[in-house]
């Protein structure tokens, strides 16, 4: 069997929990919150499955939690999509993500890829027949910024797509108004769309606002927009995400979406909506992360690493030239082993492995396991 | 945007279920138990969310599943699958099927398909950049079968897969021992991947057996065989299904899968997990619908219909030259919206839609609900 991406491998989020597992280490790899979802969500999804939601449900997913989610953006951006034909439900973002990518990028077709990028991007455009484009953030006093000028320049006739993530993993970094503004002219007068991964949207601090893509009318108009309820409930495992997209989009997306997956998990899907009428759980989000990254971010004040901004995502990146001249996966396959603190190396975003002295830790977790790994750390 | 799937509409299931709601009939179309699951099953589900299952699983799915799918496998068919090389959890048997076509064909590459096929292949098959040619089953005194000297003409030096589906949807069709080794010899000696679609493995009549790729070593070391849970526990909008398919292959369904979902939903792993260590729900499952399709089938003896075999699925195809020579389409339509009965028609199984007046009728319904369709049948 000739492989399909022969450049492949089992991804670091993978390799670095079984690290963390086999060596008792604390586990701030991998992004995922080591404590309970609010008991009331999974009852609402017990609830569903006792009143017989398990059978097939449309292919765009249940239309309550559609209503439920054009509501919400709504009512946040502004932007009014219409639940029918503009939402559809998928396998977590993940899917979301990648049949955007399947639905639009014929072979041949360049989409421009910002780096450091979550891995699942680049595989997905080759598996579409497309050229990834990679280029690369700027890190400077203020952390991790998007060269525009550098998109511009990256953009040529065969740009079918430009793919953005924000609030950014791993950086932490969120796009500003300016950034939007930035993007709005480059696309103007082409037919380069955008792919948007939102997924950590109500993980924002210090007052920064989220600028999604919904909204900024003109590039929402061009614009697949990808969110998830794993991040924001708690339930990472669930795997429930959507994609908001104009109808002639849509009508696109669908059409792969309806035969890869052909619709998503019944119960989940009515759990969540209902789960959905109440906001407070993602109002008070933010509020909720500030607390553990400052928590951490504190711990961390007094050790050898250096703390790069982190304005959004449940992510904080450290600079550890302080310490080690180590390569970033030999540092933190070291801090996993040695130290007991698993995290990821950011090298591992980028596809030429660009070595930054820089690592990233996942701070979603009980003040007592960030303790732990702070004590830890600090020993260093 | 230009379509990459320029072909595809709605599927027959999504519109033939939307008419039956419309216009207030037995929807007999799309395939679905109007039955509730055993409650056992879902209060596991609910343990497992309780427990806290409900962070992102393995990639390659639950080891407890997966263990349980592969012990399963090895009871019923005698080919033991590692549990962790060679069994991966999907997202019903749809992303399992379109996985396996996207991590195996390459731009050219040609995948014999028999007709009438599920509706799902073939835009696979084009989204990978293959090639489908497809040969169509035989309908004769016992019913369809494979033509296997034509599946062997179809072969060429650009033949990378054949798909099957047994039990087969929607002709209820099984295929026997002959079958595999008529299928055997044709791949023997060549690099032709074998896809086999099982997902109605557990049920099949009148004490005919499932020959499941599986128990067939030669084809096993060359195939991807998928299955699913829905159709088996009574719950086809869960959406967990599976593929089993000898390491090197698995390898490499895996890179895409990681790319494509990543990893499908944790508490309905475990709970599945849990409910199949009582092997009697799927042991049981072929009196249970044999009873079904007899009931059925006696319900027509007296109608204009004329009844085709039906050794296995939970379809009934019936003939309607008795009553009409419509197009299949037209004929299905005219069911659902005057008879109020609602049914598939075969020729939406075939790429061109070959017209036999023939349509397919789903038993997977209360015995109520069959004798209210069969009421109304009986009236034409
Ligand atoms: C799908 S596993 C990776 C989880 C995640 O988003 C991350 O750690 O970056
Ligand atoms: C995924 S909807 C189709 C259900 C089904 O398998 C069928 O009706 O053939």
């Amino acid at each position: 069997l000739t492989s399909r991406l022969p450049a492949v491998g089992t991804t670091v989020f993978t390799r670095m929990s079984a690290l963390a597992q086999e060596h008792g280490a604390v586990n701030l790899g991998q992004g995922f919150p080591d404590f309970a979802c609010d008991p009331a969500l999974p009852d609402m999804v017990a609830d569903a499955m006792r009143h017989g939601f398990n059978q097939y449900p449309m292919m765009s997913g249940a239309p309550v939690l559609r209503h439920a989610i054009a509501n919400k953006v709504a009512a946040i951006y502004g932007h009014q999509y219409h639940p029918d034909t503009e939402i559809t439900v998928t396998c977590g973002a993940t899917q979301a993500l990648t049949t955007a990518i399947l639905c639009a990028i014929h072979p041949g077709d360049e989409v421009i890829v910002i780096e450091p990028a979550y891995d699942s991007y680049q595989p997905a455009i080759e598996l579409a027949g497309g050229i990834p484009v990679t280029v690369a953030m700027t890190l400077g006093g203020n952390g991790y910024s998007v060269p525009w000028d550098q998109v511009q320049a990256a953009v040529t006739a065969k740009t079918r797509m430009i793919l953005i993530n924000t609030p950014h993993n791993p950086t932490g970094a969120v796009l500003r108004e300016a950034d939007m503004q930035a993007l709005a002219d480059i696309v103007r007068g082409t037919d380069v769309l955008i792919l948007s991964d939102e997924v950590y949207e109500h993980m924002v601090y210090d007052g920064v606002r989220h600028e999604s893509v919904c909204r900024h009318p003109e590039l929402a108009a061009r614009a697949f927009v990808v969110s998830s309820f794993g991040k924001t409930y708690h339930v990472t495992g669930w795997k429930i995400g959507y994609v908001a997209a104009p109808a002639p989009l849509m009508v696109e997306f669908r059409k792969v979406h309806q035969y890869n997956v052909f619709s998503i998990n019944t119960p989940m899907q009515h759990g969540i909506a209902s789960y959905m009428a109440d906001p407070k759980p993602y109002l008070e989000l933010p509020a909720f992360y500030q607390r553990k990254r400052d928590l951490f971010r504190n711990g961390l004040q007094g050790s050898r690493f250096t703390l790069l901004p982190a304005d959004g995502t449940y992510f904080q990146c450290v600079r550890y030239d302080g310490i080690s001249d180590m390569r970033e996966a030999e540092f933190a396959e070291w801090l996993t082993t040695e130290v007991k603190v698993a995290a990821i190396p950011v090298s591992a975003f980028y596809r030429q492995g660009k070595e930054s002295g820089i690592v990233r830790f996942c701070f979603a977790k009980k003040d007592d396991t960030l303790a732990l790994a702070l004590e830890r750390l600090a020993r260093i």
